[in-house]
């Protein structure tokens, strides 16, 4: 059975090919550019080389065709024909309350989904568009929908309420939500896995950092918090985003500077974070080498990162009361040894210990860096958010065959 | 030395006369509804009966004038005249990043206190008044300012900025400034005595929890990170503040409730917290009885602010790299004892450990709540803001002498 992963957005389209016998990657690439002038398609088959096509791709149904086109091509394509695509899993960022796991695309999930474009309006929308895109093409092939929130639904109404007036919740749904769950449930299973430890019965933090970033109390298996909250802006400091500040300094900020409410959440969410500390950049890997460089932006912003982090993990293991297993993945978990380093050394209190030599060594697996005298085992999983949601459309399509 | 201490709001003033030879209380009182129709001064000589009366109060100079006539009054004064009355203390919610201390108040200070007015729109103005009110009736008596902000001036750059453009910072002062100082810094001081432990290598959290609430983390005996930022609201979820919520809640509720910035601002401050989700009270043994009665929202909004209490600690512990002494203080942490359980039997893995006895037992005085053998020494200690304000006022007035 082969499983085609994609993730819409609003003027991009990335793709996965997995054949699920073996989960291995048939073809992988991305559209980008929909909708304004001269589009790139990049695509990756397994054993050829990369393609690179640029041409005009007005719309997402445009978009998946090409995608067909490069997957079936004489040359670089991977499949005799679109036939051989027996399902299409899409990622959509928010499931609201109503989705608690993967579903079957129907009509009444699409409505669903719809109704949620409120909560989600940048990116509902777009993955809506992938998954009419998607109907045009490939007639009658089911698609299943994976939501980033999913995993967080099992949160208490201690972690997800707001302490705000109720009608808030009732009215607009105004709670936490919780992102990247797909990821964080992802390398949780991995890790308990590794460490040959049932997950069912683990107090564990997982920090996804990466562009975004959130982490999460894993108890016994299940999201018990997370720091994203009703959209991706609250909770850790991120390339762009602001993460946790002062709910008054909103409004203080859109009086002062007289921002429209559309300028102070393009402010917090796009220009904020390690970008408006540093004032290099939002990413890690240039803001470390400035540091290194004695630039002291860099170190003032990669400092407030990483101790905002420790803080999230201290708290989280007071929400679990103990802390078991601490994993860190996505780009900066998975590549930045001085972020794990700066954090891990500063909570040694809670019983964690740093391998420093396991830390520094570079490796695209799934492994331990604490000693193995830590009491808290702290590990690097890769995360593989595409794989879960190949996994859950190829589970659900044959469970509803 | 006798020091008059005033805590001046915009419709009340409240005072205490100390006598300093042995830091005493002569006379307590409040006057309230100033500048509304029938004001009240209440006044508490300390040897004689309280006192009530009502008339017209129009201003802060006429309020001032009131308690020193009730200060000297031939029959529940205190005084023979007003000149026995060397100093007066006030407290002032806002020294932005000018007063590192407590100072004595010239020309100069009180055009610093003025430029705070936008950052503290509520309570500096209130404050000026009280400050100008005692000029007009004591002319010559020297005046010295403490405030709430002060302690909290040690604080690295890690802990008091946010990630958000640094124009911000700059332009408008926007960082976290923390309140209650003078609370956290009385408490932590009288811990450290009570246990017989040196301050100065001591990792601490403080927990000021009244209908306002903060907590700090005091490291080596100053303060490094508090929960309150650049205004009250952030931090804790208090009596009728919300404290953390995603800053995206905010620009979503203008949009959708069509708020305006005032409209925000008091939902987040006065319709929030325990009030909204207990839908009872604002008042902790309110909702402490309709929880004990089965009430589930009671319960809920306990739970709520425990957990976010417990998160605060953790966070801290993890700041810190440790935590040796926990504090409670202010009006539920002295006396509510189910609040201190709750918060403390829920981070047992910190080395937290309760004796239930002892927590359950009223006292005034200051104590140690936690068993002989627990790592983390538990403490509840009643704070004291006026008698510290009278301290620093009278330092400061001998020492420019």
């Amino acid at each position: 059975m082969k499983v085609l992963v994609i993730n819409a957005g609003s003027s991009s389209l990335k793709y996965q090919l997995y054949d699920m016998t073996n989960e291995g990657v048939l073809a992988s690439g991305r559209v980008e550019r929909i909708g304004m002038d001269s589009s790139i398609v990049t695509h990756e088959p397994a054993d050829k080389p990369e393609v690179r096509d640029v041409s005009e791709i007005l719309d997402h149904v445009t978009a998946v065709k090409r995608v067909i086109d490069m997957l079936t091509h004489s040359e670089h394509g991977v499949l005799g024909a679109m036939t051989e695509i027996d399902a299409v899993g899409h990622r959509v960022v928010h499931g609201g309350e109503v989705f608690k796991g993967s579903v079957l695309v129907t009509q009444e999930v699409k409505l669903e989904i719809k109704k949620l474009f409120d909560l989600a309006p940048l990116h509902n929308p777009a993955h809506m568009m992938g998954i009419t895109a998607v109907e045009a093409n490939m007639p009658g092939v089911p698609q299943v929908v994976v939501f980033d929130t999913a995993f967080h639904q099992t949160m208490p109404a201690t972690s997800y309420l707001y302490p705000i007036p109720k009608v808030l919740y009732r009215r607009h749904k105004i709670r936490r939500y919780g992102f990247h769950g797909t990821s964080h449930s992802y390398v949780s299973d991995n890790a308990a896995r590794l460490l040959g430890l049932p997950l069912e019965s683990l107090k564990m933090v997982t920090c996804h950092i990466g562009n975004g970033a959130s982490c999460a109390a894993i108890l016994d298996g299940k999201s018990f918090d997370t720091s994203m909250g009703m959209t991706p802006l609250e909770g850790l400091m991120m390339g762009t985003r602001s993460g946790d500040i002062d709910p008054a300094i909103v409004p203080f900020v859109m009086n002062k500077e007289e921002l429209t409410l559309n300028e102070v959440n393009s402010m917090l969410n796009k220009h904020s974070g390690m970008l408006a500390i540093s004032g290099i950049s939002s990413d890690m890997r240039e803001v470390t080498e400035a540091m290194t460089g004695g630039d002291e932006n860099a170190k003032l912003a990669f400092d407030m990162y990483t101790y905002r982090l420790r803080k999230y993990i201290g708290a989280y293991a007071a929400a679990m009361n103990g802390l078991d297993v601490l994993v860190f993945t996505a780009g900066v978990g998975e590549n930045a040894p001085d972020v794990r380093a700066a954090v891990c050394d500063g909570i040694t209190f809670f019983g964690v210990e740093l391998d420093h030599e396991l830390n520094a060594r570079r490796s695209k697996e799934a492994r331990v860096i604490s000693t193995p005298g830590s009491r808290v085992k702290v590990l690097v999983v890769p995360t593989n958010e595409e794989l879960l949601i190949a996994r859950d459309t190829y589970a659900i399509v044959n469970e509803t065959k």
